[in-house]
C-alpha cells in the first residue's frame, strides 16, 4: 500500500464533468489500495475573476485582503471534489490550507510554507477517508489567510507530499509530461520519460511552464519523487514500474549513462536585458548596480560581465519585461554615480537555453549550439553557463527558428527511446 | 462614541458599486466618531450558485462539504468590501467565521452560535480599524467550518453586537423598516417607526421577511437593540434621537402607550395544513401524532385541537409546504395505530396574523377581526391565539383580500404619526 499525492490544475477541474473525471481517477487509486492525498487548485478562470473583482475595487488590491478573496477559488473545489468522491462511495473530507496548519511565512500573494500539521490527515487515512486539500492557500502564524503566489498549487503537492513522505507526488496537468521542447514550435518535440531534477530546475526557471520552478526545488530539497502526468487522457491509466505515464523526475543519474548530451530546450520571452556600457573596472561596480535593483524588490535573472577595453567592463542582466522601465529608471541615477558611459533597455529579446546533464562529460556543447545558431545568421547578446546548461540571450524574432534548429542539431527530433503510446 | 454593528444583505452588495456605496456609508459612520463593525453577505445570487455548483454533483449535498462550499461567498465579501474601506482612506481589516472564533454547534446549515472570541477584534477597534465580519459563517470546535442557515447572516451581525455590546446592531436590507403589512399587497401600508421587540418576534414569524426570526430572538436574549434600515437611500442619511430612519425595535413598551390596537398584519403561503379527524380523546394522542414528525425533523407551526363529538377529537397543525408529503406519509400509519377515522392534507392555505402589544389591554380584537373576515365572505379553517397575536388560517386564494380588509379594520391605513420622508 502506497501513499500517493495526486495534484490537479485548473484546467484538469474547470467544470463539473471535469471534477466527476478526477473523482473517478481518484478512485480507482483509492480502491487500487493507495492512501490518497489530492490537492486541487481553483476551476481555472476562477483565481482571474477573483483578483478581477478586487482590481475593480483597488487597482492595487490589499495583499492581506486579496489573499482572502483569492483563496476562496480553492475553497470550493476541495468540497466539490470531496462530494464528487462521496458520490462514487469513496469517503473523503476537504481541508483547507488552515485547516491542516499549511503554516507559511507572512508574505502575501507569494508565502512561503514553513510546516505543515501531518496529525490531523494521519487519523483520516487511517480511517479510510481521502484527503482534499486547497493548494495554493495557507496560513501564517497569526491566522491571516495567506497565498503562495501564481503556480503555488504544485508547491502544496509537493510540500503535502514530503511532510507525509509520500510514496509518489503526481502533478496532473494538461500535458502528458515534459518534452525536450514545446510541441507547438517543435512538432517532433517528444515526451521524456524521465528527467532529472537538475535538468528539470533548469528546464521550469527557463520558462517551460509545466511545474513551477518553486514546486521542484521543494521536491529537491525534500527529495520528494514527482511524476508530471495528464489528467485529460483516460483515468485508467495506471504508472508501471517503467514509468510509461508522463514523465518521471529522478534523482538517480546512473539510469541517465545513455541520454543524450542535450535532454530539452527552454525558452521564454518575458524578459528584458538591460546593459550598463563603458563602466569604470573596479571592484563594487556590480553591487552598485544590482543593489538598488534587489531592493526594489525585482527580479534578476541572467547576469554577465565582460571585461572591455581602456579599463571599463560592460555589465548586462535580464528582468521580466514589466520590471524594465523601474529598472530603467533605478539606474539612471547609478550611471551618473559609478560614471558609466550608456545605459540601453531592450525588450524585444528571447532567452533561450540548452539542458542536459549528459553535457556535464562532454566538451563542445556549446560551440556545437553557437555553430547551428550562425549557420542561420542568428547572432548572440548574451550567454551564460552553468553544468547542465547553456543559455543564450537573441532577438525574439529568431525565437522559432532557433529552437528548431537547436533541436534538430542535438539529435532531439530522432526518437533515442521507444515511442510510447501517448 | 458609540460602537455599532452594521449589516448588509446580498442585495446592499450585490455588484462592485453598490459595495463602495456601503463603504461610504460605513466610512461616514466612522468618520463621525464611531466605533464600527461591518457584518456582510455574499453577494446576491452568489450563495444560490454555489448551491447549484454542489447539487449539481450530488442531490443531497454532504453537509460539511456544502458548508466548505457555500461560505465562500461572504469571504470574498469581506474581502472586497475591506478593500472599498481602504481605497476611502478607512483602515478595514476582514474576518472569517473561524478568524474570530466565531464558534458554533456542528449541526451543519443550520448551526447555532455558541460564542464569540472579543479579544481579537478589540486591538482593532482601539486601533482604529473597521472590522469587517463574514456573516452566514462559523467554526465548530473541531475547526469544521459551519453555516448558519438562509439568512443568518442577520444572526451573525446580532450575536456580534450582543458579544462586544455593541450599542446598536442596524440591519440594512433592500427595504426601509417594518412595514404595517407587505405594501406590495396594501399600498397604504405604513412604516413603523418602532415597535416592539415581542411584536417583531411575532411578525417575523409570520413570514415578514424584513428580519430573520433567530437574529430577533437572539437580540431579545441579549437585549440588543436593533434598527431596520434601507441601504438603497442616500449614505448620509443618520439616525437621530427621533428614530426617524427605518424602523427600531425596542425593548421598553411605555412608549408604545397611545398606539394602535395591531401593529402590523404578517401572513405567508409557504405552509400546509394537516387535520388528524375522530381522533379518540384520550391522554398521549396529540404526542402519538406529533412525535415522528418531530423525529423527522420537521418543524410544526401552528397547532389546534378541538374537542369533538363522541370522545372523539380533531387535531390539526400546519409544516412547510415541502415537507407535506413525508408528514403524510409519517402520519398514515400512525392513523391506524391511534385509531384515527380520517387523514387531511391541504396545502391550498395561508397562514395569517394580527400583531400589537396593544391587544393585551384591549378585548374584542379577535371578535373583530373575526367579523371583519365574515363580511367578505371568508372561511376561517384554524385560530390560534397568543397574548399579542392572533393567527387564522384560511383559504389561500383570500390571502390579499383578508390582509387588506383587516388592514383597512383596524385603522391601518390612516397615518397614526406624522408621514416621514422616505
Amino acid at each position: 500500500m502506497a501513499l500517493i499525492v495526486q495534484k490537479y490544475g485548473g484546467t484538469s477541474i474547470g467544470s463539473i464533468e471535469r471534477i466527476q473525471n478526477v473523482a473517478r481517477r481518484v478512485a480507482k487509486w483509492k480502491n487500487a489500495g493507495n492512501d490518497m492525498i489530492v490537492v486541487v487548485s481553483a476551476m481555472s478562470g476562477e483565481t482571474n475573476r477573483l483578483i478581477d473583482l478586487a482590481k475593480s475595487i483597488q487597482a492595487q488590491p490589499d495583499p492581506r485582503e486579496l489573499d482572502v478573496v483569492a483563496s476562496t477559488g480553492e475553497q470550493v473545489t476541495i468540497g466539490l471534489l470531496s462530494m464528487a468522491l462521496m458520490e462514487l462511495g469513496v469517503p473523503a473530507r476537504s481541508y483547507t490550507g488552515w485547516q491542516i496548519s499549511m503554516l507559511t511565512d507572512s508574505a502575501h500573494n507569494k508565502a512561503r510554507i514553513l510546516e505543515i500539521d501531518e496529525q490531523n490527515m494521519r487519523a483520516d487515512l487511517a480511517a479510510g477517508r481521502v484527503i482534499v486539500v486547497a493548494g495554493f492557500q495557507g496560513v501564517d502564524a497569526a491566522g491571516n489567510i495567506t497565498t503562495l503566489g501564481r503556480g503555488g498549487s504544485d508547491t502544496s503537492g509537493v510540500a503535502m507530499a514530503a511532510a507525509l513522505r509520500a510514496d509518489e507526488c503526481q502533478i496532473f496537468t494538461d500535458v502528458d509530461g515534459v518534452y525536450t521542447t514545446d510541441p507547438r514550435i517543435v512538432p517532433q518535440a517528444r515526451r521524456l520519460r524521465t528527467i532529472t531534477f537538475e535538468e528539470m530546475l533548469e528546464m521550469a526557471g527557463l520558462g517551460s511552464k509545466v511545474l513551477q520552478i518553486r514546486a521542484v526545488e521543494f521536491a529537491g530539497k525534500f527529495q520528494v519523487k514527482l511524476r508530471v502526468l495528464s489528467s485529460l487522457t483516460e483515468p485508467d491509466i495506471r504508472v508501471d514500474e517503467e514509468g510509461d505515464s508522463g514523465t518521471l523526475i529522478t534523482f538517480e543519474e546512473d539510469k541517465q549513462m545513455e541520454q543524450a548530451l542535450v535532454s530539452g530546450i527552454a525558452f521564454n520571452r518575458d524578459e528584458a536585458k538591460v546593459t550598463v556600457l563603458g563602466v569604470p573596472d573596479k571592484p563594487g561596480i556590480a553591487f552598485a548596480i544590482l543593489d538598488p535593483i534587489a531592493k526594489a524588490n525585482i527580479e534578476v535573472d541572467v547576469i554577465v560581465q565582460n571585461v572591455g577595453s581602456e579599463g571599463t567592463t560592460d555589465f548586462s542582466f535580464t528582468v521580466h519585461r514589466n520590471d524594465l522601465m523601474r529598472t530603467m529608471d533605478l539606474l539612471t541615477k547609478v550611471k551618473k554615480d559609478i560614471g558609466a558611459k550608456k545605459l540601453i533597455g531592450d525588450d524585444k529579446i528571447c532567452k533561450l537555453g540548452l539542458v542536459g546533464v549528459g553535457m556535464r562529460s562532454h566538451v563542445g556543447v556549446a560551440s556545437k549550439m553557437f555553430e547551428a545558431l550562425a549557420a542561420d545568421g542568428i547572432n548572440i547578446q548574451m550567454v551564460s553557463t552553468s553544468e547542465i546548461k547553456i543559455t543564450v540571450v537573441i532577438d525574439e524574432k529568431y525565437m522559432e527558428l532557433a529552437v528548431r534548429t537547436l533541436h534538430k542539431a542535438f539529435g532531439l527530433d530522432e526518437p533515442t527511446e521507444p515511442a510510447m503510446p501517448v
